[in-house]
């Protein structure tokens, strides 16, 4: 008999990847133990194995399951009637900035995993999340451009620069702790840090 | 007779840490195989266990030598007669792109090694490298705002908003290689990123 069904608890899949997302963002790692993992969820570790195969597997579909989230909530974005590209642009870099905070580990553990994994597998996570939030840009971008609101930016480069300057921030906890002795990881200091990025930003590309 | 005496040529230390940095930098990531190093600079790999004990302390001095050229170039335009503000801080962003595209495993390695390192060795770190560029930046933004020509900014947060924008698209030659088909490290998109930034950032800061 399959260990599963003897000893799988309901929603044990979804707790297993937020288990694994909590030790990440608090260790500020790009990797799991399983031990640490099965004492922390509670769950038999060879669950792992059932719902995800082996480690990579279940790091795969947290990398899934955070990409997800941030392409359907930016289409959502862009697509929304009755917004205007500044106010879209301002909720987007808003949004970015919870992203990072929730989940400050996915810029590096995607780059890991594209890194560790072949072409085919790195080209499937190019295009189901890396080629929406492009195009997401371009779109937004392009619309701003036309009605006159936004300086003609290059969308692929803003794209950078955006996210660049969140997601180095969140997985900057180390600098912080060591030259500011400081978390970066607190409501306080990521609503400060919106106020900031948002402000910075909006005035880099809003027209005069 | 120790190995050094017999076979070290003239500059190779120097040659033993360009090479380290020419193999992250093409191979985007921040760990070399001594074998490689040996290979690639022509040098015996016992040199390595001579001047810096083991590749840890190989790693170490090349983090120190790239930090060292960083902080005395930031402190020598912040002392610079005859610029202001706006200039000096033009300048800084300029060079920050070349820092990166000269070196864009600095950010991962600073924080590979800062979180393996202990206390003592962190500390160092952040007190050597990461302050002085934190207090450069407050002094720059200090002197932009008493001049009237910057908006108020919150130095701490701008430096992740400037470094964090600059460091992600160097370090992100995996995802411009699968989503875009291009590769950042060429003088040409070094170029047209550079001029991006500077807008941007610039437009963001400047008091209207």
């Amino acid at each position: 008999m399959p260990v599963a069904q003897i000893s799988a608890p309901p929603g044990a899949r979804e707790l297993l990847l937020d288990t694994a997302s909590a030790i990440m963002r608090e260790g500020d790692i790009v990797d799991i133990s399983l031990s640490e993992l099965s004492l922390r969820s509670g769950l038999n570790s060879a669950l792992v194995k059932y719902y995800f195969g082996n480690k990579a597997g279940l790091l795969k579909a947290l990398l899934d399951r955070d990409w997800q989230a941030i392409v359907t909530s930016v289409d959502a974005l862009v697509a929304k009637d009755g917004w205007n590209p500044e106010a879209k642009l301002r909720r987007h870099i808003s949004k970015v900035i919870d992203t990072f905070y929730a989940v400050p580990y996915l810029n590096r553990l995607t780059m890991r995993l594209v890194r560790e994994c072949d072409d085919a597998e790195a080209k499937r996570i190019a295009e189901l999340y890396l080629s929406p939030i492009y195009r997401a840009y371009e779109q937004l971008i392009g619309d701003g451009v036309r009605a006159g609101v936004f300086r003609p930016v290059d969308p692929q480069l803003f794209y950078f620069t955006v996210t660049g300057a969140v997601d180095r921030f969140f997985s900057a906890r180390l600098v912080m702790k060591y030259c500011f002795d400081t978390d970066t990881l607190t409501e306080e200091l990521r609503d400060r840090y919106r106020e900031h990025t948002i402000d910075i930003i909006m005035a880099g590309i809003l027209a005069r």
